[in-house]
């Protein structure tokens, strides 16, 4: 069986990743979804293992201690952080990976496991981003302005990134990063251990 | 408008490399395939143009002086190569261009425009690439060994390809060939040059 692969998905608030990764993942028992550990405790209606895997800090510490986290990070008090055994669990299931985290995280993985592929999602415009954060009704003005600035600061650390998919409609996007999927495991590593294992030899 | 790319498709006889070609192109126009140069004369029923551009010695000569030429090479006394006019032209007009060269050929384009993306399609097996030659029905068993050969030859070179095709089925090598086309669209330099000329700046 072909292993896995590790994809991760970054892209600033409003770009639309929810809407994205979520037409991705319709149908698909191939792809496994990472879910995050954190020390934060649950709100109303998160379910453990499911949005989160709500674990303490001492817990939290003893990962980090383990070197048993892809990457983590330090959010207004709280830990997050992203479990290996999970996502070395599903590749080895032969199931690509998705982690969905933020450019920092994208560096810290990136440093453990170069092979990881990165791809970022950028809104076609900066106005078009403007507006779908307005759309949402959720922030105040000042808060947009705020995401927006992040937004253009993300975009500057472009040469993490191995691949941008332009959001401008949630079908091109899907499209574009099956294909992406798709084009990774076409790579030679990947391909030469299968024409090996196989009657290629 | 975005700007074509080109993409390099090599393989060993008897793979299906023209199948899967004709299969790629089917209702394409966005798609355009490099027409080699040859100082052979044409075959009965081959059209200038069509099956390949028939000029003559000088004429080819002055294209190797002119630095005309993206790759050629000489096989039993006649020249064969790519114009590289025609295949910057397609790319102008945004059109990918598909060159159907072999690895020599490929070596030199990664030499003069390593930018070029480089597509092996490989046989699922040595067994079946056998069965495929010997299925058509053209070659003496001689021939087929030696073709067989050469392919083994062929794949130690892998690492002139930056993607390998499995050609299990037609389908599935035309679905990994359309996403490693979509999938190098993506990449950041090409993204940039679009988020950069859009309103991203």
């Amino acid at each position: 069986m072909e292993q896995g692969k590790t994809f991760i998905i970054s892209g600033p608030s409003g770009v639309g990743k929810s809407t994205v990764l979520r037409e991705l993942f319709r149908g698909r028992d191939d792809l496994y979804f990472s879910i995050s550990a954190t020390t934060r405790p649950p709100r109303k209606g998160e379910v453990d293992g499911v949005h989160y895997h709500f674990i303490d800090v001492p817990r939290f510490q003893k990962l980090i201690g383990e070197d048993a986290l892809l990457e983590y990070a330090e959010y207004v008090g709280n830990f997050y952080g992203t479990p290996k055994k999970l996502v070395d669990q599903a590749m080895d299931e032969g199931k690509d990976v998705i982690l969905d985290i933020e450019v920092q995280g994208a560096l810290q993985v990136k440093a453990k496991r170069p092979e990881t592929v990165r791809i970022f999602i950028a809104p076609p415009s900066w106005d078009e981003l403007e507006r779908r954060l307005k759309g949402r009704g959720t922030d105040s003005d000042a808060k947009i302005q705020k995401r927006l600035l992040r937004a253009k600061t993300e975009l500057q650390t472009a040469d993490v990134y191995d691949y941008f998919v332009i959001n401008d409609t949630v079908g091109q996007a899907v499209r574009e990063l099956n294909a992406i999927m798709l084009a990774e495991h076409c790579k030679p590593a990947d391909r030469m251990k299968i024409l090996k294992e196989g009657t290629l030899s």
